[in-house]
């Protein structure tokens, strides 16, 4: 693989649409980012690393925290996850609240914010909210060796201020039996890990192991079975991506996890992980700019799991 | 890659599920099949061939023939077709409405109803509805080197007789301006391509191009472009099953599609393609046994696309 | 009450907004109408007639034959059409075909397009489609004391050549088993009950029954019972203006059916019956002339139901 | 009127049916009430009295205090009110958050539970939440010369405390701009209103001015203007009984509020108000018995509005 002409592929497809999109405006935290930041890094499993730009900023990872809780909830609670969410795509933005009526209480899937708060709440029911967000930023500290990673506490509170959506889902779930501890414990640890800040770099870094079967290649440890790798990476493929995550698998063929901060992880099994941050979203809430990175990436590196 | 040993894993773990599922009752053809048929074929990319059962006996392909429909109008009308089609799971039944009114007449993908109906409407604007239904044949015999592939009349004349609810979304998308063609010519065409009768092996080979980049390995013959066929297969993992896709893509890990005829394809991209049957259908309408077979399969040949 | 000074506040209070609002534009033969057009008719029990403006020029009146044809219904299949068609308010016109399928082909009421085919469906089952279109013709012209009532051809021919809409709405009841006659007679009839042409003076003579529990009273004749006369009220009250029903009932307080034409009949209980015509739609699809010079009627007489 | 002759008709329409229906059950203190209660009483415009049963028993007034909250509203905010709630029918259950996604969070009427929660939260904003209760209180108190009426306290804890479903509607709206106070403010409010116990006779003394164009007739106290008291009843018509307003409209044909207490509340512009009391409930929320002995009422009076 000659990733210096892949990195200059990406190089030159990114720029004529640096700045494109969207900053996401709901919270001033994240309304304040510049929308020229651009940053990708690519770990491959023997360690290798190759960045761009502004890999090594810190950026809100917001949504794509929920990979990180899906996998620890499995761990903890194991197959019984699924009889409070599903794996099926919710087909809708506009569904959101509409299918947890039609389907009293139980959300589509973990990657939306109404399943990530049932994971979530799995979490804190077991451990406790603030254990939940300490154990998950060991997690990633661990992962991604790096003491630095932290919670944004600015963002933190302004999510918690902007969160009446929030509140919403998690007060609906629970008037149908469905959310166990207190609509504010689950959502001070849910709005605590939607605003850890990491890099481009700490994030593929930390999610390598899911590339490998779930066992990280560089340090050997065994985060999660082979199994429930798979099946975080399939339920990626499926929903990682609101409504757009048919558009993602399309155009890119991996799975993935976008953030509104900006942030998409993908992984590329058996070869590596790979993280792009371009703070313009799409009408559906992934970065535009990192869409147009990561498309030729795996043009570049024929990552595809199609292929 | 022990093929014996697979061959028998399967049965045994069909054995204790025959049987199970709902036969589709919509139309007389299907209800009479015998709910106890079980066939599987596997074709490698050397040509190498494993079959169980009844993999030689035809069914009806149904919902399968969206695949190949799909692919014919990628190279007839190409990029365009996604101006008239979407690319994101429905979140709902099969033949849901609901989502076509809220989003003007243009289908979420082309391997639902609607969707499949409107990609039928490109093909006969082209070339007219009974060329569609012949060049369609033409293909499937050339890929699967089988001259015998035909449609099933009574089972086209059954499915236009039970049509009223194709005929709906088609006069929905019509009233929309998405709809060419007369709501009859475009369904008769429709009606014809859903009502083909195949074996599973005769399916497995005439798929097996989408797992070689579009290329047919045996025959050297492209059928699709490369980036047309990981598209394919793309839409097939996050669309192929209907409700049930994201269930689909988490247990099996394959890109496949489903027929209310009880037929299940898979492709394993760079291996070669599967396909099993069995005619009674989970509440999703996939069949039952077939979803547990290709489960089997794919644990012990290790083909998921997450691995 | 001072029938001058009423029609000189209604003169006055329609002036400012003559022309307001959108022709529409579905079919030529409607596009085409004059947006300045505005009448106005009354019709008392005793036959006293107030008539302002273009009172005598006939329009198309549309979905106002909606009541007419519920009242044959009534009179030929009595309290059996409840099975196959709701009698609430529908909620919104998004909705018109979501909650058919969430309600598994039953229309919500007889005044949407959707239950006024189920409507004529039972009269062309009883007496087919040409005949339903003549007995109701028959009626009119009776009612009216008027034999030149009849339907404008062309606007038939349009309404059908542009009617996929409702070819999916029937269609659909269809494929629930909520339609017994074939697609094309049910609709044939109900294009021509919509087609039909009659003035304001026509339309307040013909419905004069409505506002004296059934019973004409000009002629003495039992048009429909007490009960079924209060219960088409009661229809028109709950559900005569599509998602704009609530709003009327605020600001008129009378049962009413409006029709995209620009008509609007409304019946005062006791008083008598009175149409205005302007052809400019508010949003929901209501005259929005038409609708200031209800409220000005009703507020100038006191016929509001709620006093 | 031959008051002894329609009580007679009345208890006999209600003894077959005696019990039927289905207790509200998501609070225990509504769940504990006895099926066989019946009540009703009737108040003229001369004062006269009529009354059967437990009229004089109190009972849970729930979503009938809608009717009093948005009259207070009206008085206190005007029409600035319809800015943030409608006046349409819902076509869904009570407690439905889907319309409310759709429409950003502008509840349809006042009367469904979101858009009581909205009229709650313009008082609260005005008047603080206590004294929103206070003044709600010594309103009913006067108009029904009864000072003893008052909150069942443990009906309001229990409301509170099984009231996630309206803490997800608030916060819902709330996300959409459409709260100005918070969220538990609102609540204790609205929570403590439902909570009110009143008798059959009480409540159509209390109500007695809404048949009077908006002037009590035995005080001679104006509580609302003409107009306002007419589009209160409007909204009554259209709204009052959740998805079972047609049908209501249809059968009784006059405005009407229901409560999962199991009563309802009926006003006969320019004659009186009518209050019935029984437990159970049909499908739709509305007490089934207590709709039985409306109709037979409104049969014997001839009071439908549609006369």
């Amino acid at each position: 693989m000659d990733w210096p002409s892949i990195i200059s592929d990406i190089e030159h497809a990114v720029e004529p649409v640096r700045g494109q999109g969207t900053v996401a405006n709901y919270i001033p935290a994240l309304a304040a980012v510049d929308p020229n930041k651009f940053g990708l890094a690519v770990v491959l499993g023997d360690g290798q690393t190759f960045c761009i730009g502004d890999s090594e900023e810190t950026f809100s990872i917001q949504s794509i925290s929920k990979v990180f809780t899906l996998s620890m909830a499995l761990r903890v609670v194991g197959d019984a996850l699924w009889q409070r969410v599903g794996k099926e795509p919710s087909g809708s933005p506009f569904n959101s609240i509409v299918q947890l009526e039609a389907e009293r209480g139980i959300p589509r899937n973990p990657l939306i914010n109404a399943g990530a708060i049932v994971v979530t709440d799995h979490l804190v029911e077991q451990i406790g909210s603030p254990q939940t967000v300490t154990d998950l930023l060991d997690r990633l500290r661990t992962l991604a060796e790096d003491d630095s990673i932290n919670i944004d506490e600015s963002v933190a509170k302004s999510e918690s201020l902007a969160g009446e959506r929030n509140r919403a889902l998690a007060s609906f779930m629970k008037s149908y039996g469905n959310l166990n501890c207190s609509v504010e414990d689950t959502l001070s640890a849910y709005f605590a890990h939607c605003s850890i800040a990491m890099s481009c770099h700490q994030l593929a870094r930390a999610a390598l192991f899911l590339a490998f079967d779930g066992c990280d290649p560089l340090s050997g440890q065994q985060m999660v079975s082979n199994e429930a790798c798979r099946r975080i990476n399939a339920v990626m493929m499926s929903c990682g991506h609101y409504d757009n995550s048919g558009d993602f698998t399309y155009r890119i063929g991996l799975p993935g996890k976008s953030g509104v901060g900006g942030g998409i992880l993908v992984i590329a099994p058996g070869h590596g992980a790979a993280t792009v941050w371009s703070p313009g979203l799409n009408s559906a809430g992934t970065s535009a700019v990192g869409s147009v990175a990561l498309e030729t990436l795996v043009k570049a590196t024929g990552w595809s799991v199609f292929v």
